[in-house]
C-alpha cells in the first residue's frame, strides 16, 4: 500500500517521463483538467472508475488507483502567503481585489459567499496581439447565509 | 485636503445614504464596476475625468476627487490570512488549488506568470436552478519568465 | 450615520443598562439568540424588520437599525489563536479533535465539508447531577466536492 | 516497541486495506466512534481492555495495542489555521461566532468555560430534503471560575 | 457608563495616588491579592458586594463597581511571547519545563490536566539568607479526560 | 557516541518498557523528580554521577551517561503557543494572569524577577473531596535589577 | 531520474570540486552569470540547450540536464525574514527605502509596478579606492496597471 | 514642536498641494531624488542647511527643518511581507534571486556582505520600444567578514 | 498625574529643545548614561531622589519624577525582529554569534546564563584610524542552573 | 565531499570524544576562541591555513578542511526568538535596551549603526565575590549612513 503523497511523486515522474499533459490524462479521465491536476496533485478524491482510468492512462499500478480514491487532507501550498511567483499573483489578487470582490458579490447576491466546495475552474490561454491571457474563471454556487 | 483613507469613509457613507450601487456608479465613470469599487476603496487610481465623475455621480466636492487621483498603497485586508468567510473562499481557492492552477498555466504557456497588473476581474451573477451561481472571472496577461 | 461598530458599543452599552438578555432581544426579533447575538456583534446582517424589531426592543434610534443591515466584515476575534479561555476551548477542540471529525465526517458522507454558512448553531444549559453541562450543537449542510 | 505515530500509521493502513469503519471499531471497542477515532489517530488514551479491543477488530499486534495506552501528546493539525477546508470550517466557525457563544454562555452561566476535557463529541447525519446536514454536538461541563 | 478598560485605568490611577497596595484592598474585599488584582485589572469578574467593596476602599464611584462586574474578554499581555522580563520568565518555564511537568502530572494522575479555571494562584515572599526568594504556587483541580 | 536526543529516546523507551516512574528514577539519582525529568527530557545536564546513576537504574550503556552530561539546547515544545491541553494551560495561566502575577510580585519585591535558572518546581498531588487537586510549586530566587 | 533539489546539490558539488565559477558556466551556457545561477540554484528554467550546455561544462549526466528544464516551485530562502547576513541587506533596503522607491516609481511612470519577471539582475565590483563596491543593477520593464 | 511623522504628513500635504516632485525639492537640497525621498519620508536624517533648504523648498516652518534632523527609527513598511504590489516585487526578488545574488557577490568578492549603510540607491527611467524599463541600481561598499 | 509613556514623551521634546544629552542627565542623576537613557526611554524604574534628580536636570514637574518611578512593563521594540538597522545589527549578532556565545560561556563557566537583570551596558567611542569603533559592553552575572 | 552540516556534526563529535575546548583548537588556528567557535559552528568561513590547522588540531580528515573554508549559509538559531534561556538573554537585552542602545550610540557618532561584520566578540570570566560575571564585549565598526 502506498501513501497519498508518494502516489503523487509516482504519477509526476512517470507523467514526465512519458510526456503526458493533464488534459491528456484528462480526456483518459473524463473531466476537466484542473480537476484532474488537482486530484492528481493530492486536493481531490477520485471515484474507483476515475482512478482507474488515470492509473491506466499513466501505465501505474493499482495501488496509485487505490491512492488516489482515498480523500485527502487538502492543501498545496507551504505556507500561507506562497512564495512562488505565480502562485503569489493569485494571493496578490485577494490581498488587493478582496474587498472589491466582496463589495460588488454582496451588491449582486446579498450576504453569503461563493461556494469553493460546489466550484470548478477553468484556465484557458487566450490569443491576444499585445501578448496572449491567461484566463482563469471561478464559478461557484452562491451560498446565501441561513438565518435562524 | 482629505487622506485617501477619509475619501473611502466618506464615498462609503454618501453611497449607503443614496442608496447608489458601484454598477451606478461605475456608469457614469465609464468604467467596470469591479474596477471603480477597487478605486474607489483605495485599490487603484482615477484619471482626472474619472475622478470626477466619480464625484459628481455621489455628489461629492473636489477634494474627494483629487483624493481618488492619487496612487494609493495598496492592501485591502488586515491580515495576510483574511477572516471574513466570502474573501476567505479565495485565500482557500489558493492554497487547495494553487499547486494545480500552476501546473496547467505552465503546460499552456510554459515559464512565466499570469499578470496581475495587466490583469481585469469580471463578476456576474449566472442562473441555475439548482442554486445560482457567482462566476469571477481574471484575465491577466501571461509574462513569460526573461532570460538574460 | 453611525458605523457598524459604534452600533454594537452602543447596542451592548444599551443591554447591560437596561438588563436585557440576549433571549429577550431574539424574542422580539423572532429569532434564536445565538443569531441575534451574531447579528448584534456585528457577524450577520438583519433584515430591515428584524432590524427595526431589535432597536425598538432596545430602544434605540433608526441609525442603529440602518447600521445592522449592513453585510459586515466577519470576524470576531482579535487573533488566529483567541487568548480568552472560554473561546479557546473552542479552538482547542478543532486543534486535537479536528481530524478525528474530518475522518468521522468522511465516513458518514464522502468527499465534501459542513457548510458554515447554511449552518445553525444552538446552546443549551443540561442540567446534570455532576455540574451542568454546556451543549452546543452546530448543523450545517453537508456539501460535496464538486467534480467537474 | 514502536511509537505512538507508527502505530497510527499501522491502524489506518489496516483499516484501509480491510474496509473497516471507526463505527466497527467503536463497537468492537465499547466506546463512540468519535472518541475511538480521536484515540486510534493518537489524541486520546485507551485502557489496557479497550487497546486490546481496537489491536484484536484489527488484527493487529500487541505492541500497537501498548502504545494505544500511552498518553499522547495532543494536536492534530499541523498549524494554528488549519488549511484544509473540512476543517477550516470548524475554524471559522470559532472565529466568527466566537464572540456570540461567549456571551450566550456567560448569559446561561455566568463566568466561566465549557470544558474541553470533561467534554464528548457526537456527529450524526440528518436527512434533509435540502441537503442532508451535519449535526456536530459538543457536550462539555460548564466550570465556573473559581474565586479565591 | 464606563468600559473594563476604563475602569481599570482609573483604579490603577487611584491605587498610585493613595499608596494603596492590592494587600489592603484585597483584605476590603474579603478575598486574596492576587485574585484582587486579576479582577482589578480585568480578569475576573466580582460579586457585587465584591465590586462595591472594592470601589469604596478605592473611593471610586459605583460605575467602576458596576464595570468590575461585566465578565471580561480575558487575556493580559500583547502578544503570544511576552517581552517584559517578570513575565518572559513564566513562559520560559513552560517553553523549557512544560514535558517535564506533563509527564510527572501524567505519573501522578493518569490521563487529563490542571484546570486553569478551578484554580487558585498564591505568591509568598520567603525569606533566604542567599537572596529571598519568590514562592508561586499553582493549584488546580486534576480533570480526567472523559471517555464517551 | 549517540546524540542528547537519541538519549533520550532510548530512556523512554526502557522507562516504559520497565515501567520505571520518573520518582524511581529520581531516588536512585538522588534528586527531585521533576529536575529529573527535565535531565531525561534534555532540559538540564547531570553530573557524572548523578547520569550514571541515571543510566544504571534503568540499565542503559555508558554513552547514555555521557549524553547525559552534556549541556543541551532547551526548549521542550514545539511552538510558542503550545498546543497539548495539559501545557496549554500554564501558557494560558501566563496570558490571563501575567500582569496579575507582575503586580503583586512588584509590590512585595520590588523592581526585579523571579529567576527561572536558580528555580524549583515541585508538583503535589493533593486530595480533595471534590476532586484531587495539582500542586505545582515555583520557587525561584528574586533578582533586583542591577542599577549601574 | 532527479528531482530538480537532488540536481542542483549534485551541481553544487561537481563545481565545488572541479573549482569552475558561475561566470565559467554561463559562458558556456551562453547567458548572463546571475541567470545561470539562478537557473541552476532552482529559481529559472533553461532550455535543452542551455541545460545540456550547462550539463557539458559541468561534466554530468543527461538527466542533471532534464531536471534543469522543468519548470521549478521558486524560492530560494527559508524564511520570509532572511537570517544570513548578506541576504539580510536586500530584505533591508526594502524594509527602510520601499517606500522612497515607490513614490520615485509613481513620479517617473504613474501608477504601476517594475516587473520581476520581464526582470533582469546583473552585478558587478566597481573598484574604489574606499573600498570596492556592489554594483546590483534591476532593470525591469514598466508595468502600468490596466484599467478596465 | 513637531514630531517626525506629524513632519511627514505635513511635507506630504504641501508637496501634492504644490504640484511638487521629490527632483524638484531634491534639486533645492543639492542631493540625489531617492536620498531625498527617503529623507522626507522619514527614513534618513539631514543636517542643518539640507533641512532648512527643503523646508524652504516646501514653504514650510523651522520646526519641520529641525524635525528632518532628527535621527529616526527607520522602517517604511508596516509587515515583513509588504502587500503593496510595487514593494512587494522587490521583497520577491530577494526570495528568488538571493541565494544567487549572494553566490555571485561571494564569487566576486569572497565571504562579507555589501553594506546598506554605506550604500546609494539609483533609480531611472530607460526608453525600450517594447516598454520602457525601470533600472534601480544599487551600489554598497563591499564589507569583508573580519576575522579575529 | 501621566503616563509613563506620557513621561517619555515629554521628556524626549524637552531634552531636544534643552539641547541636553543623555550624559548631561546621567551626570545630574549620577548614573551611567545607558542606564539613565533606559530609565527615561521607560525600561527601568528610579528611586525617588534619582527621578527628582532627572526632573530638575531637564526642567519637568514633579508628576514626570513620579512616573519615573513606576515599574514599567518593559519592551522598547514594536516586533520581535526590529527593522531599524541599528538595533537590528543586534539581532543579528544574536542569530549568528548566538550558538557560539553559547558554546564558549558554557566551556568557561558549565551550564547556567548571563543574568539579563544583574546586568550592566556600557557603550563608548573607541578612536581608530580606520575608522572609529563602537564597543558595547556586557557585563552579567553567571547564572548557574539550580539542582533540586 | 562532506556538507557543511555534516562537518560540523563531526566536528563537535571529535571535539566531545577527545576532551578539546574551543580555546585550545583556537589556539591551534591561532584566532580568536569566539571567532573559531563561529567557524566551526558553521557561521564564518576559513582560509586554508586556517581549515587545516584546525582539522589537524582534531584529527579530522582533509575534507572536513575543505567544508570550512565554504561560505556558509548564516543563522545558528531555529527561530527568531530563541527559546534556549542564555541566548534569550540576549535577543532580551536587545528588546529590552534597544532603544537605549541605538539612542547613546547616535549621541556618540550621530546617524549610522554599529558593523556587525566588521565586527569582534570577546568573552571573558570576571571573577566578583557576589558571583563571577560573564563580560561579553561588541567592537564594529561604527558605520555613517552615506548621503547621496
Amino acid at each position: 500500500m502506498i501513501s497519498r503523497q508518494e502516489a503523487t511523486t509516482r504519477i509526476l515522474e512517470v507523467k514526465k517521463a512519458k510526456g503526458l499533459t493533464f488534459a491528456q490524462i484528462a480526456e483518459a479521465v473524463g473531466r476537466h483538467q484542473v480537476w484532474v491536476a488537482a486530484a492528481l496533485l493530492g486536493q481531490a478524491s477520485m471515484s474507483a472508475d476515475e482512478a482507474h482510468a488515470a492509473a491506466a492512462a499513466l501505465g501505474l499500478e493499482p495501488e496509485v488507483a487505490a491512492a488516489l480514491q482515498e480523500i485527502p487532507t487538502k492543501g498545496s501550498q507551504e505556507s500561507a502567503v506562497p512564495v512562488d511567483p505565480l502562485v503569489y499573483r493569485f494571493h496578490e489578487i485577494t490581498q488587493v481585489y478582496g474587498s472589491s470582490i466582496k463589495a460588488i458579490i454582496h451588491e449582486l447576491f446579498g450576504d453569503g459567499i461563493m461556494s469553493a466546495i460546489d466550484f470548478e475552474i477553468d484556465i484557458q490561454r487566450k490569443e491576444d496581439p499585445k501578448g496572449d491571457r491567461v484566463v482563469v474563471t471561478y464559478s461557484g454556487k452562491f451560498l446565501p447565509y441561513r438565518k435562524w
